[in-house]
């Protein structure tokens, strides 16, 4: 069992790392579950600093998204993390942004496929939200609980992307392959007919390559680049496949 | 009422966040009104440094264009902040800017459509002004005037755009997000038929979301990150929505 | 009659602000000329490092490229420098680039057009160089001579622009408008079909806004935000017209 | 014959103007061989600090994958480089990428040809690797040296590039011109049809500029510019031919 300044540590760095990257700014937040005490750690809301949150900066809420302790009340959007982190045991960090390139699937029609050997991972597909809405509500937090079903990852129409894993490695992983092939398939698209890699590929590949241990291997890398960072907005940005 | 020390910081702060952005450069200027003395307090004009304006660096000019005090003429296009602030009492700050990505619909022949949440604040819609001129005269402001009509945005043909707005807090906010919402439109357009929002989305979503109190928080928040930019040209820029 | 010494601290300073803007790197070369003593000042060739020049790094060469003072050859391609600077009394300035948009004009099959104001001060037109060489025969530097004709500027195929100017604040400001036009004539094509400015409205904004007059503001702005600029390589580049 | 101490030295510098240009990152290798004693010096693996990489950080290894001094493992496809220094005397350098723009050409369905003058040294294609695996294994090493054949460089389907030379400086140069002529060709295709070099073309542009001089003018250029970097990640990275 992790400890709960392990957790606001690491919760503290992935959003760190995401604001280094570009994916996380005005708004997005974080999140990571301890189910021993069913208590949610998510970052603060819209307009506070990602590039300096520190692990006291992280909010404790319960599954009905009151703070535990302190006064500082969860962003509004919490019914996401609550309705991934209460009913999906594979979902112990939660991750709502508003990357730029991955939101562009939720507003051209063109659905998601994996096109680079990365991006595989994605093989099940990302489904999309189509609500014109924030999810404000336990309501809608059930709405696109049952959307995401059991993907890795969800659109939101106009609006962004959730990425759900067994850990905040997975999640930031995952998040920036996502991102990554987004952008990427944009791109070639300007070339020609785009060619995404099939089910069966994704399988195959992935039975071979261990996602885990990937994960873990981006984690220590962007945290050391992150640890060099001067911290201003703007800088630091590097491709996640170069 | 607020002060003109007050006025003065305020448009100084709103411009080098633009700077620090990449949205003013060269040419562009921002303008507050303060109407119990009818003065528009202006950026200086072309060649100015908005990375590095002070609240002293603000011209006074009456709605005549004349500088009330001080021997520094506004900018050459004068008119258009005269002829909103004079005309529209909503229009209490006023930008005129050439940003990259929304000029783009006063180069290309389509019409601008939100299509991120966010952007459903240009629910009614971005008028385009087509004259091959810069707004130089009274004339011309009117004409342009003419144009916008009650819109928050405009667009000007090969040029840029004019944002009005009931504080800079709002016209930097309102800016921000019609530049984004022009950058996502350009790129989603590469992966396929683009989705925008219907103007009943846009009023139920904006009668839900208070576009003040985010504009508010916009302010902050991009208030903060300039505080610890280190005013270089070219640094600092950061995506509105990640 | 500008002194050697003042040439060749503003060629110097212009080819540091192309080195801030990304316009010039590995390869690229820039010269000035001294009608009196038909001197070109030119920048050093392939290899050397532009962000860095100082007045004394200039080479001074005759029109047939021969360095006046000094062992170190000019770039290989100096035809294009004396060529213009022989038998063009308007090319007191000019610039051989490899700008990443402009080039692109000379990769795909597409005509350069004017699509914002600024660029109207390309009406006329900009020519493609179609050979597959460089410039570094007296005789490729006439047959480059007969395509530019008395344009402003050139396209080179699958190669760079040459920019020529009365002045070296001129060939800087029209190398930003014509590098800044083509990146928004590409970007603009993927929203629509890109609308530009017909001859006439080309000359009648030019007749009513002075391009010498803009150019001398753009290079003082420009000088101000290089003078600040921390001199590594990628970072310092702005938008021309934001 | 070049000292293991200099060809450490030199592999360090290489694999940090890659990271200072944004073409490596958290995977991706380099390597260079010494043929009089067989062996093959290898940057560390995935997950590994690229931009700070000292000539002690270099892993040799003999051409069975099997480290010759120490502990540390050579990334795990290593087969990559094994089979080309082991089977081509063209080979002494080889780069593994995931550079962003070349790797659309392994998911579009295109054909890269060479569209800038400095393309040409392409002017015999790219083929394309299709397996959907990592190249793990000597097997797949072989497959992979079939398909390149005596090319100077490779594709590999949704993955990256392969990029081999008779010096670190020829695999530098050809990256980065490979690089940019995918970013160009992609650009280009917004614009209009894209035109390319023929065969013809790109054979007489090369037997009159020499490729060696040209790659250690750009090794010079390239380590200077390295040298003044602030070595944080996501700054630096310039452009190829502005």
């Amino acid at each position: 069992m992790a400890t709960e300044q392990e957790l606001r540590e690491q919760l503290a760095t992935c959003t760190r790392i995401f604001a280094m990257q570009g994916l996380i700014g005005l708004f997005g937040h974080v999140s990571v579950f301890q189910p021993e005490t069913k208590t949610v750690f998510v970052t603060p809301g819209s307009g506070s600093d990602k590039a300096h949150f520190m692990a006291s900066d992280m909010i404790p809420i319960d599954l009905t998204g009151k703070p535990t302790t302190g006064q500082i009340p969860p962003p509004v959007e919490w019914p996401i993390h609550t309705a991934l982190h209460a009913h999906r045991t594979d979902a112990l960090a939660v991750a709502h942004l508003h990357t730029p390139y991955a939101t562009l699937f939720g507003i051209a029609k063109r659905e998601f496929h994996p096109v680079t050997l990365q991006g595989t991972v994605f093989g099940e597909g990302v489904p999309l939200y189509k609500e014109a809405h924030l999810v404000t509500t336990p309501q809608r937090g059930d709405a696109m609980l049952k959307t995401i079903g059991d993907h890795r990852a969800l659109l939101m129409r106009g609006h962004g992307i959730v990425v759900a894993g067994k850990s905040l490695a997975e999640v930031l992983f995952a998040s920036l392959i996502l991102e990554d092939d987004a952008k990427k398939t944009m791109q070639a698209a300007a070339l020609g007919p785009v060619e995404h890699f099939s089910a069966d590929e994704c399988k195959t590949f992935n039975a071979e390559i261990d996602f885990e241990r990937r994960a873990n291997r981006a984690w220590e890398f962007f945290s050391r680049i992150e640890s060099q960072w001067d911290h201003q907005g703007g800088t630091g940005k590097i491709e996640l496949f170069p």
